[in-house]
């Protein structure tokens, strides 16, 4: 039976399309550089954000990891938003890896001040103080905000001012490209390095990419083995995102288009609170009011109706779009909203 | 020729009473535990904050690390003010050392907000979540500020309810408890370790303790061999520490009503400004206007006239006032600000 | 046109049958553990090991640096033969991922003494050591030797008296059995945790798994996480995988063969010197008389004949067989071998 | 009491001379690098070693695991003696501070093999390869031998054939320099950076110095105050430093022909194994028959007739002598050693 998987974009498995590319794929050993298929890839996506560069890595984690650890010495500082995905969601793993000591600002819908930016920078050499290595935005968002090319540029202006590399976890960018009606090179134009993922909206199975200039490229592959992320013959791999970056990059304003349709439908919900002025991508996030309503009580709920969600974090509910969601997933969706919170209003 | 020397309260050199209490110390290794004085002197630090057991450590940063390190498992988070010590003036040491991953929150006088932190907090285990391990006050704040004892008796509420242990950086733990007029014991009840400094305001010549229970003082006294601190004929420094600590708390009366004289009178001169309700201890920050006069100009003016002051960091001028620094030299320093801004109006 | 690839058995690509295996493969998000394919390729990998429970790791550094960074803690030692492939082509990873101090020990024949594991062990508590908190073997050994189970046995005695945990790199775990004549649970039995690759003469395209008890894969796999090995639908490299563990393995023997008789044939030229009693398995290492043979000369006249070899590597070169090397390829090889030292001489 | 403190030359106390310079020492606050005195006592160790720069340091360990962090990247090879005293007694601090890779050689009397300290370091660029980042060597050695001028030169060679910095713990360096019957300078011109303690045989309470060029320095100087090594009116302890380096070098040979005298008398019980050629410099190695005698009783029996002694570590007891131990005191520990081995026999 099929279930409709709302709780990320993550679980959309292949196409039989990308099945059929990678059955066939042309394969060698990717860490003698060797794979043909791997090649392409990391050619093209260089190619479409305008980079020197690119570099498969196995995950999205893995590829911002890889950035902090490549662009910083250990001890230096990195200046990101407080909610972004890797302070939130990747295991503290910066503090591990690369050694770098976070400086987490807050965000308003997932921007960080730009002045609070300039602040933070440290200016001169004293004895007391760390490096600034990095500053890490990411786009979209966490929480399903497109950052626009404005501020984009307003954070470059500063990263230039004090020479300090900008690394974009774009997990997502092709996303944020579509929300904001741009090329995605336009947002790539100004940040010294992306990752973006393959396996997200993009229905790869397994797979990121790092792109940016042939120097950081370079020693980030090095760098990749000793992450344990110099694998042999990724080309199964960069068969099915080859597949992601030519045509499914190209569709995603359709999981747009049904987020923001859930999104107006269960605003109207009592019990529910969303900002449907929120939702640029697939990402339908909204609080429910918890003095009514149990979450496990609505995961169970919405299980027995086929439909799989995941209970709140850090106060949020999230309902995902993607690929395998189509228009009637959607209407049942939003029925199965709206008969839980009646149901539970009798 | 004897300077006025207003740079911190770091510059304190020790007392005659203090240098004949260091030439007749009695000695021993205290790698070994061997060391009478030390063994006295920690003795004495465990017993006036009312904790189980305190280590001499070289210095403040020594000692913040150290808690960190011991408190914390490498990749875990550490909530903290983004303006703290440990944030700004250590170095970035806590990625190096201690491996932690830094949520740094915004602050308000050195108060970060209490609901930030609950919400910072990783209340669940999750396998994207690293778990918090420390919250770190510090108290009195770097900028002069003494916190309430409600303050940290609210952020205590917090620890207790999740279980998070909370570290004091107490550089001025005694300058606190003087501001605030309460035992410092009042102040040691709230937190589970503190660090707090004898080269400061205590004049001793190096070194600080720190304290907490007695299985963290003893796994702390292995990690301060790994780190390097571990002395030998300590003696010689807790002897001087032992003054520090019986003569030295009694007085920072003195510095703070020379610190609040100071900032009273210079907050007449047109060009600086300066809030006088937040001079709580000995430490005087203002602003100057730098459309006006040049901090290099200021700060040759003051050397011409044998004070020392140190040009501004991150927008503030700071005075610091200490042992050294008697009456008759607080007119002279307030006679060279007013003439200072005077001579450049003209 | 096809080439004759000698430098690795990491060099294998995917069978047709592998193929299929991954387009038809069933899939989930495997951090949701949600994966199928994979769940059944961990179970049958943890039956067959003997050991309660696997975890698929993106490659065989990831795993074995994984397993560091689970069993021990930051600043514990690592007692390991010197070289080891962990500490000779990993890139240094366990001194920033797990961030433990090594003690590489001589080896003989890829055994260390086993007296010199036990002095070498941390027996008491002291200020100045730090713990002892693994022994890492490998089997096969980097060199070509596998190591025999009354060797295993002799390092599990001395683990167990001083309760510390054996690491095994098993890259080529199923080589080492199917040269010892064994059940790899013989091998899998000695030790607390094994890694073993997919993707060498397994043919798997990526990938490998890592085994141990419930609580250390629990553990291990959150830290996968952190290290960014966290993939999403690996059931398509596990469908290829079940065929590597079902298939793969009860074929080494062929390459075994291969190998001796690869070995055998070409010590008989004057120039080469090797020892064919250290073939145990499918790597080929011999030395080649420097003075009067270029290693340059000696790849290019390979190259040209269709034959890929990799240049020396501290000092030995290295034949390796595999799944794609048949009867007629050893032939070619032993012919153009001849044929390139009769060459020279002349 | 007075007790005859054989355990190691660190529980030196301070001369009254060192008391009485350090009661009348001009200081200053030395992270502003005020303070004259220990820019003395750097001044005078860098000009008596040869070298650019000198910087003062907490302890030998300190300075030791400073050098291995200044010299090395993240992730770089240490080569260095599995019996060291970086290896055996700093707490593994190497894999936390430096995150360096320990290749731990095999000494004979002291010596790493010159062949393959060779081997050991990476010669080409390679993915699998980190870099051999610093020789580790030790003179005198933790087993109190001095390793020969001559030796020093073939190490230098290596070291300088491959572009390598060495770094030398001399923690006992003028015991060394004293037992080659060399200045100082000679050995340390073999070297780029070394760690002296003041504390051991020189009786100052606390301190050590690392030298080196002024580049090395200055990175140094920094890296000391991230690891909290940054202290303030040190002049006190330079004071006695300055004592230590002037005077207290001079009169080793003293300590040496004590420890020679001590090794012959004992040599001459049975019971007891020592090689009296080993005894280089102040240190006594010898073992005893544990099947006839106890450690426990011995160090209670020696106790009991004032003279402490450690228990036993790595199978070796160990007597040192040092400023405190005097000619009559050796007769007593003579005698008191022959009475034990007697009394137990009978």
């Amino acid at each position: 039976m099929k279930f409709i998987d709302l709780r990320s974009d993550t679980v959309t498995h292949p196409t039989d399309e990308m099945r059929q590319a990678m059955a066939n794929a042309e394969v060698g050993d990717d860490v003698y550089q060797d794979d043909p298929t791997t090649k392409e890839l990391e050619k093209y996506a260089a190619e479409i954000t305008g980079k020197e560069a690119a570099l498969f890595v196995p995950s999205g984690t893995f590829g911002n990891q890889l950035a902090l650890f490549t662009h910083c010495e250990r001890g230096n500082e990195v200046i990101i938003g407080k909610d972004s995905h890797i302070i939130v969601h990747e295991v503290g793993a910066a503090s591990v890896i690369a050694g770098v000591q976070m400086r987490t600002l807050n965000t308003k819908k997932g921007e960080m001040n730009i002045e609070e930016i300039e602040e933070t920078i440290r200016k001169e050499e004293d004895i007391h103080f760390p490096k600034t290595g990095l500053i890490a935005l990411e786009n979209a968002y966490s929480n399903g905000k497109a950052l626009s090319l404005n501020y984009m540029k307003n954070v470059r202006k500063i990263s230039k001012k004090y020479n300090i590399p900008i690394h974009l976890d774009g997990a997502r960018l092709f996303n944020a490209a579509t929300a904001l009606n741009v090329d995605v090179k336009e947002i790539a134009d100004e940040v010294d390095s992306i990752q973006f993922c393959l396996s997200k909206g993009l229905c790869s199975p397994i797979g990121s990419l790092l792109v940016g200039r042939n120097s950081f490229i370079e020693k980030a592959r090095k760098k990749r083995k000793l992450m344990g992320g110099g694998l042999r013959q990724t080309g199964i791999l960069a068969a099915a995102g080859l597949i992601s970056l030519k045509k499914m990059t190209k569709r995603l304003n359709e999981d747009h288009i049904r987020a923001k349709k859930l999104a107006k439908e269960i605003s109207k919900i009592p019990g529910i609170s969303i900002d449907i002025g929120d939702v640029d991508i697939n990402l339908v996030f909204f609080k429910i009011d918890k003095n009514k309503y149990k979450i496990d009580d609505m995961v169970d709920f919405f299980r027995k109706r086929n439909i799989i969600i995941n209970p709140e974090e850090n106060g949020y509910m999230r309902f995902v779009t993607h690929y395998w969601i189509k228009n009637e997933d959607i209407e049942h969706v939003i029925e199965t909203t709206k008969r839980y919170f009646n149901y539970m209003e009798i």
